[in-house]
């Protein structure tokens, strides 16, 4: 190979340098620029707008062209699959924060298997997700797109994620990439991009730990750098992160992939690169295999370098040979084409309508539910519908959903609005259903309250749709027109000040709580809000997340009973944005403290989640009072459906170091368990809990399972404990980094 | 020396302990308590709340009592003097975040050298000052006990402060002590004493410079631990930050002094022991020589640890040997006693009265001035004060002073409030005066409003003064009272979720500016609040700070043109609590990034002040456009004042690398300088910039000069730069801790 032709290898190239008006393919263009070769196709269905058809046509087409290069070697197109395929006519699925509210790593998996299926009859080969940043300020605009504030459930929902898209062998599945290494769930501010000052303990425990465990446990095929320096390295020249962690400590042996426009940010951004070049050489020399989403600072940048001898050809020689050897392992150079005349059939089948549907009801979580209001009674003669969130069907998306980020194609969401399902079941069931819009999510106009206060007036129950918007292409939004009705206050690059309900969303709630008509508020958004209010004073009060395309429906089964809510929150709500950071897994001294005038607990704390029916739990033990460094215990408890009604629960266990030689969290998440009882059933929930598993860093940052006492906890929530036992660990003993257990290993026997 | 007589040497005994109801020693208890010796005595005058004469005779008393023992050796005094001393009848000056304020670290001597005075006439030998926490968190009820934002700046003030109060020789000075060791000024959430999670780099070029610069320019003789945690380790019980930096790296030959109970925390607030005698174990093995406030985890217990083989005693003896050296270098043997009687002459001279109030008028920040509407005009014939901040004694100071810490003392504050100030000047120059509170600091009361409006109304001008109230004794408030009409809401242990203007008070002055009257907004607090409405819609704002006792006075000299404002922001202002952090030297990346509907900037700048006259500044260069690692270079600027009064400016000097190799802050303060100038006058300022002074931590976090392109600017604040000169660092030399260059040397000549 040419170093012109290995350098063509770590780059990709943008789907609209490729694309005509029409979105047909520049033949003569795409073969001006593939004629060395190429790493990556970029996003030419998503970014192309491209129906299933056309995508997996024109991504033929390419593979055709690079099929008659020199070398003949076809490039490896991938796509942005957050919650579903992000491109026309994806099926769109609850953004990763309701998923998270599942705690059903199953469920995510067969998500993402759906996912792949329809990324894979249009020739996609590697999928930019999952997120394994863990969210810990709510101010980000990408909480939404986590799994939540707890490195043990991110871990969790995102080995499911992977196990879907990859599949069973690498040769049938899509690639997924880990991302954004590292800690880009704990930015300066809450801002997008911003610096991350964390200590190396930290660092580690909480957001390494994700990767660190679905390597091990899943092996990952790619990772994504973070845009953001830490404590002054940027993570995309960080060779320390990118290789000696990555590669050397976690074993990784996949592709790293550069985070968009990252590497040209090493000198547009950070500053500390004078060139492209530079900024090519030190993110190739600090370990990102291949740039995207296009070639700026890699192809003949890196082709000079090695030439001007500022590069090491070896060190080039080593991304391609990732690069090749993916490209052979999965298949693309045997078949590097798909049956175009095929790929629609692979979208939207009824399957994946029925399995978002599943998704979205598992991901509500019910927050609160005074006096049984919910489920709504069977004989009621009209319901209000009310509020910005309740008939937008890009507005149950998030960030990411190609409907929600590009609104300005107007395509079909197939979405069923929550309105739609209500009157579809009023329909059915013969009760009236009147509905305002009340306000919009982010205008000041108060216009619409007089009609949204005597719909709820006049009607049985009143349910109030509020929340926030997500996403939107970036480019179309003005931050500073503070009376756009609808700007987006959530998602990638919408970083906010402020927790609360945006606009006068508050004000419509206290409004229509003033009418006395019951209330149901249902907060359909990508973040816990500031919502102690209507916390305590609205009668029932649901977080449905982005629930997705059938999001509507999924909310209805709940609020009339279809469906018994078994979402549990994977982040604390905070009381006001003063209050961050609030997760549950703060050390003893920090979550104790109270402000002035706000305590330190949160307004609903990690894990909780009501059910229509009640959970008691019974005889909680441990194996053995005492483990060894290198064995395990096994905590077990009696969950018993203690209501009138089946439901489905999320038994959580927590750990923690009894007498450590530093200050640990006051607990952390060591194991769930969804388990699903009729009325009266009872089970023997277990939990096999590795020593390895409360393992923690030393102070000279070794891991090390330190011998002591430890207590094991069983709880509703972080701040529900049922019961707990003690276990002391006999012996200190340093972990290896590679070959510990990550997961509790779980049992249910029906009792 | 027995193990019971060394194990002593590093206690402290409380003067509640030793003081009956009436103030008098309790002889016996006193002879039981100090029979092996003693190490520290604990605020016998401060805590013990006796006269200057009392403070002075029972602690010739108790050294008496300690004359008595086998070893005869004295005790240290210590008292706490963050503003002034903090018992009765101590001179209150400015808190630190208003001293800071005047960029000014010989008048910070001036200040320290007449606090000295006062405590060495009661026998004080010890002072648990200086606060060199860099304020990072403006949540945090300590922020105005600190130097603000900036670690040069911090590290310049404090030096003032050191070189103040140890004096010129260690016989005649009283011990500095550096707290709290370190980076208490960032902690998790705001909150004090929660968590540190800083990265190493941050952490040592942020938080710990301005010990290390403190230590090697100002021989500083004590250093406080911290409470928090730093990544998980205790400060309490880290060698590594106690030993190995502070002692081995910063060179540092003092004693180390715990912070109140923060052995005991160990335990109680980490869990990182399991009991008093592994907590004092663990600090003096991580390097703390004094337990303070009293003996609970050394003492018997560190003889017991000795004798059970638990704790070497060539540890223990090393830090007798610490405490024993200061006592001999101190003179603290040679004269333990002082003479009682004269000790009253000491305190509340009329040279510490007049410079109390020079500190003040130095302190004040004129942050906005439209339509120089001040200085008031004088032939006023009427104005309005209005405000709870108005004609408060105790409201004009900090935590750590006596009559705001303690107020059920009710203590003489020898205060001269703002309404007294204008009175006294309306006496003097024929204006009618009224005075309405309209409101409390806290509470939710708008009664007073009418009134207040009223007399706003009626008069030329209105003077609103706002704020918070700090201080008081925690036991004494209820963070659930929200009806509270005077809530702390500034200093320790009050922290906030909300930076706003406590209380009804922005109400209030929205009322007030609805009357037409001219408006001038006092703004006497700890700390930065969130007043963007009152910066957009006032005229004239000011922000005061606590200024101590001669405050009102000095607001007065300031309101009425007597003195010509040259305050200077410590510290930035935010937008508000969600807009945190707003520092002015973050990185770029992290500089840049708005919110939704809130930039990033904030509202008022690092360095901003206004003056009643302007500055302009010319002929900015530097001596040489090249700069040997081991060199020097000259930045000068020609500084005119171009008004017609008399004024003083303060020349700032910041620093950027352009091409580093990591992401370092968008520009750092790198020398200041205080000029005053007549009307039309010029002077040439120069600073001598010190290669040394650019280093930074390199990605193997050596401290490193690069070779490279800096810039140095001269500005009025972060956010207005003057002028640039470009200077290249010829060669990267690595930067030894010990004998670098910590501050640019400075001139001013006459033109």
């Amino acid at each position: 190979m040419t170093l012109a032709e290995k350098a063509a290898q770590l780059g990709s190239v943008n789907a609209d340098l490729l694309l005509d008006d029409d979105g047909e393919l520049d033949r003569e263009t795409a073969e001006d620029l593939l004629s060395e070769g190429m790493g990556h196709l970029t996003r030419i269905g998503g970014e192309g707008g491209l129906s299933p058809t056309d995508a997996a046509r024109v991504t033929n087409e390419l593979q055709d062209v690079l099929a008659e290069t020199r070398l003949g070697v076809p490039a490896i197109p991938h796509e942005e699959c957050l919650s579903g395929y992000m491109g026309p006519e994806g099926t769109t699925f609850p953004q990763s924060i309701g998923m998270a509210s599942t705690w059903d790593p199953d469920l995510m998996a067969e998500v993402t298997a759906t996912v792949r299926s329809e990324m894979e009859a249009i020739g996609t080969r590697h999928a930019l997700s999952p997120v394994l940043d863990v969210a810990r300020d709510l101010r980000w605009g990408r909480v939404e797109e986590t799994f939540g504030e707890d490195p043990y459930l991110v871990a969790a929902m995102a080995s499911g994620y992977v196990s879907g898209l990859q599949g069973d062998s690498v040769e049938e599945g899509i690639s997924a990439t880990l991302k954004h290494f590292a800690a880009h769930g704990a930015t300066e501010g809450g801002r997008n991009r911003t610096s991350v000052n964390l200590g190396r303990r930290e660092l580690r425990e909480t957001h390494l730990f994700p990767y660190e465990a679905v390597i091990a446990t899943q092996d990952a095929e790619s990772v994504m750098n973070a845009y953001h320096d830490i404590d002054g390295v940027p993570c995309a020249s960080s060779e320390w992160l990118l290789t000696d962690v990555l590669r050397g400590e976690f074993g990784f042996d996949g592709t790293v992939v550069s985070d968009y426009y990252s590497i040209d940010f090493l000198r547009e951004e950070h500053g500390v690169t004078d060139s492209d070049r530079e900024s090519g050489v030190a993110a190739l020399e600090a370990g990102i295999d291949v740039e995207l989403p296009a070639t700026d600072c890699y192809g003949e940048h890196l082709v000079e370098a090695v030439e001007a001898g500022e590069l090491a050809e070896a060190t080039l020689d080593e991304a391609v040979r990732r690069v090749l050897r993916t490209k052979f392992e999965k298949g693309v150079v045997d078949e590097p084409t798909v049956d175009a005349d095929a790929a629609a059939d692979a979208f939207h089948t009824d399957a994946a309508t029925d399995l978002t549907e599943r998704a979205a009801r598992e991901s509500i979580v019910l927050l609160k539910n005074d006096d049984d209001l919910l489920p709504l009674d069977a004989g009621l003669d009209s319901v209000a519908v009310v509020g910005p969130k309740a008939d937008d069907g890009p507005e149950m998306m998030g960030d990411y959903a190609y409907a929600a980020h590009y609104p300005e194609q107007e395509v079909a969401t197939n979405a069923t609005t929550p309105l739609d399902a209500v009157e579809a079941r009023a329909d059915a069931d013969g009760f009236d259903v009147t509905h305002e819009d009340g306000c919009t999510t982010t205008g000041p106009s108060t216009e619409g309250f007089d009609a949204a206060a005597d719909a709820a007036a006049d009607a049985d129950v009143a349910l109030a749709f509020v929340g926030a918007r997500s996403a939107v292409d970036l480019s179309e939004r003005d931050v500073d027109d503070a009376d756009n009705p609808t700007l987006p206050t959530s998602g990638e690059g919408s970083d906010v000040t402020d927790l609360r309900l945006p606009g006068v969303q508050q004000d419509l709630v206290e409004r229509l709580h003033e009418t006395g008509t019951p209330l149901v508020v249902v907060v359909v958004s990508g973040k816990p809000h500031a919502i102690e209010w209507v916390a305590e004073t609205v009668p029932a009060v649901l977080q449905a997340w982005l629930p997705g395309e059938e999001g509507g429906t999924a909310v209805a089964d709940v609020l009339f009973g279809d469906y018994n809510p078994a979402g549990h929150l994977p982040v604390s709500f905070a009381r006001s944005v003063g209050q961050l950071p609030v997760h549950y897994s703060r050390r003893p001294n920090s979550a104790t403290k109270d402000y002035v005038s706000t305590e330190s607990s949160p307004l609903f704390p990690f894990g909780h989640g009501l059910s229509y029916t009640d959970f008691e739990y019974d005889d909680f033990d441990c194996s053995s009072s005492r483990l060894h460094p290198s064995g395990s215990v096994t905590a077990s408890v009696t969950v018993t459906n203690v209501g009138d009604r089946a439901g489905t629960d999320v038994v959580q266990l927590y750990a923690r170091a009894e007498s450590p030689d530093q200050a640990r969290p006051v607990q952390e998440l060591t194991g769930f368990q969804r388990v699903s009882l009729d009325a009266g059933e009872s089970a023997r929930v277990s939990f096999q809990v590795d020593a390895t598993q409360l393992a923690y860093h030393d102070q000279a940052m070794d891991l090390t399972v330190h011998e002591g006492p430890y207590e094991l906890r069983v709880g509703h929530s972080a701040a529900d404990v049922a019961a707990s036992a003690s276990v002391e660990v006999t012996d200190t003993k340093a972990v290896p980094r590679t070959g510990r257990t990550y997961f509790a290993e779980t049992s249910v026997e029906p009792q």
